[in-house]
């Protein structure tokens, strides 16, 4: 690796810090055997086709043989994984410290004892909660509803969001009873009982596909057509130009346009909402980024018109932007009401902080088994490995590192690199490609697995342990592609 | 236990076959040492409290301590569990072959390297599949989509019943392209692409409580109060006379009428259904039975107006009907088009057999997930546990006689079991008890863990190892509380 990102890394390390590989038995470079998939793999996706849709396949990977940032497949090949099961792998392959989690007797019974967690708890659910999930819940939110997927949390936000708008609109008493007419009108998901309410969106959003996330997700057709959805709202996502510093004014103003849109429909949607989600950064639809200003507005709109504020951190959460929560970019005084996670948690769930988020009686917001203890036990130690190895300080070292090698590739490719953007983000960073399906396809044999978002940008979503070594053969695959 | 359901039970066991305890750890009786939740108990109930809503509480388990059919709660209580973690327990607390399987290597590696299945499968996926879940597929479904909870498994099969519904309104032509209007509009949440359809379901039914499967849920207001719904349709569900013997004719003429119900809603409904979801004993809504023939009817409904079935297995399935899927006491000729599963298989999905419910294009149906493959290793060693041990047979022989035992205590005491319900349904009895709450509450002092369902049913749902020793304690608890 005698390149020029290899060069700047060396010079860089020796006056910053000396880079200690996090998981010494990784291999020191991708290694490539055979086209992309190889027979090995042909084989088994044709078996596999009979019983399971292949067409979205990928890669057919072998878990036991990948390590740390590196996943291997059926035929030999090890690729450097940049895109990390969509964002959702943490802290590297066969990382050693889960293994010891994941082989413990505690783990065992939580595989196998899997429990009803509303009506029947384990004994230590509190204390796997409070050395857990909780120990890095978001500033203002100390209760949690947990659940198994990011749609599902969402969902679970939105009825939590639903429930107490109810309740403001019965005066807040928590004892206000359901009138005749609510009771017998939601049996037939009418209003008052269903009520004519919503949740509002925006565009280009993704919040994952069950039908009520569905309604809110509008980040591409392919997902949506055919699927019946709730008329609910969507406001103008801002969208900026790049770079930053040279269109500063006519960022504000189309921001200012986009916090114009969402009051509007606030306030005039025919089916008043009950709470606006947003993700910090739009993540499958294209990675779209606003400033922490757009943000705080949202605040504002959803403070001013007594709406709650539910920040979608599915993609972004557990320290991938450099801090462990993206929206703790934005420095709010005020936090958003509900946090919703998953992927790199390994669990899912959303953090609250208000007690009217709970709502006024059992069995409400409830199910069979309301998240999964062993995934629980799992993110607990993830959370310490991220402790252990200050890997969000790594990933916001890395990822400066990262953005200024992709700035010098953009000044050299500059049809390659358009609208770089993640600057001060980690490793979350993205750009717009003209020929973006076939760099993804391409960089397979460079040695380098990346994903896509959107119609035409790349999405970089590497691990947490993802260091500079890793970065220098990134930029040098991506040279290898725009020389071409 | 010199009961005379005990003695009963040694003379059947003579004529029959010598049972052998599947577990020989297991307590040989409950054990009471304090009331529940005892001091121990309630300090932990406190505590998790600050966190997670302890409402819905009804025991805080030790897991670990837990063996077979008993569960063990912090006070050294001790007790025969026929609720089960709300049907979810299939095999028993700490099953020793379960446990080898969750401390094996191909397990810790599917924990902590959890895939995005639909883009990166593992390269054991099909076999895990082929070995596992599709071993016991219901006859005339043998492809598989994977999922993580049972109301996650329906919503996927209503999105699949979506699909095919408009590819065949479009000719049935799997290469039909979208047309921009449908496009533009399904962005917008609007027919055509988001299509003014819907899924037909049964009054008392539940399907889950995310926002699409809550649509179809007509179990109890508490569970659909506040919460935005779709305006789909719900046909009456039998509502049959007890004991059957003797209303054969008025059982038959509220079964036509229901059918009959059902046929004017599909032709006549404002968003006519793509398909209808109905369990085959509605579990959750008070345990509410209908004939073979009823089920018969439906499938010849379904097919007579192009329409799709989909059996909603979530609580019946995995052998606790006697059966290892219940629709297969209907003995249809031509099979479900779907049917769906969680809770004692610890994983969730829906099968289905037809082409056709594959979408046309990738991505369509699709998330990060897509379940989880340690649930689906857990699942297979399941049903290894369920072949080996026969474990549906037992259900079946076991059933019949704690049916017979419920019998005779209804004569004893018919105020206390009315419409006693669920012969030759293996385990998988109820009846209605004019103080349903207080004799769930007092079966504890007795020592017997059970649940509700509906409005005044008991629910027994046993784990497959519960033998006849384990019924006779039942039975006598049973006596105890209403002799008091």
């Amino acid at each position: 690796m005698a390149s020029a990102a290899a060069a700047v890394q060396q010079s860089a390390a020796s006056t910053d810090f000396i880079e200690q590989p996090f998981f010494p038995n990784e291999p020191t470079g991708p290694m490539i055997k055979t086209e992309i998939p190889g027979p090995q793999s042909k084989a088994a996706i044709q078996q596999l086709d009979k019983v399971f849709d292949t067409r979205s396949l990928n890669m057919m990977a072998n878990y036991q043989h990948s390590i740390g940032n590196y996943i291997a497949d059926l035929d030999g090949n090890v690729l450097l994984d940049v895109y990390a099961q969509i964002a959702s792998i943490p802290v590297g392959y066969s990382n050693p410290s889960l293994m010891l989690a994941a082989t413990s007797p505690e783990m065992a019974s939580a595989i196998i004892n899997r429990p009803a967690l509303g009506n029947f708890p384990q004994h230590d659910w509190a204390s796997i909660l409070e050395t857990g999930i909780l120990k890095v819940a978001p500033k203002g939110l100390d209760q949690v509803f947990t659940g198994t997927t990011g749609s599902d949390a969402n969902e679970l936000a939105y009825k939590a969001a639903f429930m107490w708008k109810r309740r403001m609109e019965r005066g807040g008493d928590p004892n206000a009873e359901f009138t005749p007419d609510e009771i017998s009108s939601s049996m037939n998901n009418h209003s008052p009982g269903s009520p004519a309410l919503s949740i509002l969106s925006f565009k280009t959003g993704f919040h994952g596909r069950l039908f009520g996330s569905l309604s809110t997700t509008r980040s591409k057709p392919i997902h949506k057509l055919d699927i019946p959805a709730f008329d609910w709202p969507q406001a103008s996502f801002p969208h900026l130009q790049y770079p930053l510093s040279e269109h500063v004014e006519e960022n504000a103003r189309e921001e200012q346009r986009c916090l114009d849109e969402t009051e509007r429909l606030i306030t005039t949607w025919h089916l008043p909402p009950a709470a606006l989600i947003i993700e910090p950064i739009q993540s499958e639809g294209g990675d779209n980024h606003a400033s922490p200003s757009f943000f705080k507005g949202l605040r504002e709109l959803s403070r001013k018109h007594n709406i709650l504020m539910i920040v979608d951190e599915v993609q972004t959460g557990v320290g991938a932007t450099g801090k462990f929560w993206a929206h703790e970019h934005w420095n709010l005084s005020d936090p958003p009401d509900m946090v919703t996670f998953s992927k790199k948690a390994q669990t899912a769930g959303y953090y609250f902080g208000n007690p009217d988020l709970r709502p006024n009686k059992p069995y409400r917001q409830f199910n069979t088994w309301m998240g999964d203890p062993a995934r629980a036990i799992l993110f607990r130690s993830i959370i310490h490995e991220i402790e252990r190895l200050d890997l969000v300080e790594n990933t916001r070292r890395t990822g400066e590192y990262l953005y200024e090698g992709l700035e010098r590739l953009s000044s050299q490719f500059p049809g390659e690199i358009e609208n770089l953007r993640g600057r001060g983000q980690g490793t979350f960073i993205a750009w717009d490609s003209p020929r973006r399906d076939e760099v993804l396809r391409r960089a397979k044999g460079v040695g380098v697995n990346i994903g896509g978002s959107g119609e035409r940008a790349v999405r970089l979503r590497p691990m947490l342990i993802f260091q500079r070594h890793h970065a220098d053969i990134l930029l040098d695959g991506m040279q290898k592609i725009f020389k071409s």
